[in-house]
């Protein structure tokens, strides 16, 4: 038995996020239909987490079982050949087989785009999101720096989300400024469902004002998520990479 | 009467090319019944020049006249609000009565992106032309420069294509590569139709070694077309800008 991995880019804009869900076209279906069809036997894939719909990635990793010898290389060229042009598998390799993109995770890297201007790009549709308010950047590194390190996260998960340990740990918490674009890129030990969004729609509030600096200390000492900002949309977010 | 100037963006993958034609989604359409319905009377909107199904625009210009009032900052957001978000009207300024998008014109930048890999990226889907090729950039750089200058462009045209001139300048011809991306810029006094698609392509076939270095020399020469390479999708190109 082989467990063989993958990293994978795609666009998220034409799926209902990356799982399996009946009658809706879906980055793991996809990709586990392609596999099947060149390998001629089921396959379930195994992803390191969910992306919602809208929400796209550099770097998805995800890993299955197989009996078939493929090579790696020729099964990445044969993949990417018959595949939807939506996603792209970046990479094939063996892996031990106790390796499982979900649980062996150490580290994950998202980035978040934001297109900080009065008009949206054409060229960018689904790709950012449209912030038209002036922003202050400095107050917004003030206020980040309280994310960083292991805290209760409470406060950052959608209302509804049963998670039981909601202890995580940032560790890199960057926001860069492109011309119109601020770049956040968040690198964590793991993240809970919409929590960057929300890291990121909190920080947007606190710089134009709207919230103030002190929301997030206050949001992680009181586990509150009513206190914070905005869930930001889907189309600026990549999952950029995960590390084991 | 005003003389309105618009400067442009838009993704070209949804629309069949620029020009209005009966049935099919278009930008000129699209732009002149978002203007018609903000400014609540029939408007024709004369383009810098037509692009094809595909090609995209980040600086397409277009003029159109109105006895309207309106004020060009509220005509931008207005539009900005009400047009389909693959469009996007960048600038509104009024010009000179005897302004022309098209005749005006002294200078037209494209610029063409080849993504030169074995696999295709899921997130640039449609912005870009997949070329698996190797690419010798050198020797591409040593037959460009035989573009350079006011040249008989004949052999540079679509087949079938009847305009009577067919001397143009192009002033300016670079070849960046960045990572992956091949990105070729183009400055010209016009071009004529298929014209920067065909000289990427007979380039790219230069560069991969399918066709001699001498190709370009002996197109104008000749002015026969069969002597060049491939012409290119539209995915890859981009209507940069135009000077006035």
């Amino acid at each position: 038995m082989r467990n063989v991995k993958l990293v994978i880019e795609y666009s998220g804009t034409g799926f209902f996020g990356w799982q399996k869900q009946p009658d809706k076209r879906t980055i793991q279906e996809e990709i586990e239909k392609t596999l099947e069809c060149i390998l001629k036997e089921k396959v379930e894939l195994i992803g390191s987490g969910r992306t919602d719909a809208g929400v796209h990635a550099m770097g998805q990793v995800a890993n299955f079982y197989t009996n078939k010898s493929i090579k790696c290389e020729e099964l990445l060229m044969a993949v990417n050949s018959v595949i939807e042009k939506d996603i792209t598998i970046l990479s094939v390799e063996d892996v031990e087989i106790d390796f499982h993109s979900r649980k062996s995770a150490k580290e994950k890297h998202y980035r978040y785009v934001v297109n900080n201007s009065k008009i949206h790009s054409a060229l960018n549709q689904n790709r950012e999101m449209l912030f038209k308010h002036d922003l202050d950047i400095e107050i917004m590194n003030v206020a980040k720096d309280n994310l960083i390190g292991k805290h209760n996260f409470a406060a950052f998960r959608a209302v509804g989300s049963s998670v039981c340990n909601t202890e995580r740990t940032i560790y890199e918490l960057k926001i860069n400024k492109l011309g119109n674009r601020i770049i956040f890129d968040i690198v964590g030990s793991g993240f809970m469902y919409n929590m960057v969004r929300i890291i990121v729609g909190t920080l947007l509030d606190i710089g134009s004002g709207k919230l103030e600096a002190s929301t997030i200390k206050n949001m992680i000492e009181t586990g509150k998520r009513a206190l914070g900002g905005q869930t930001v949309p889907p189309d600026g977010l990549y999952m950029v990479s995960v590390k084991y």
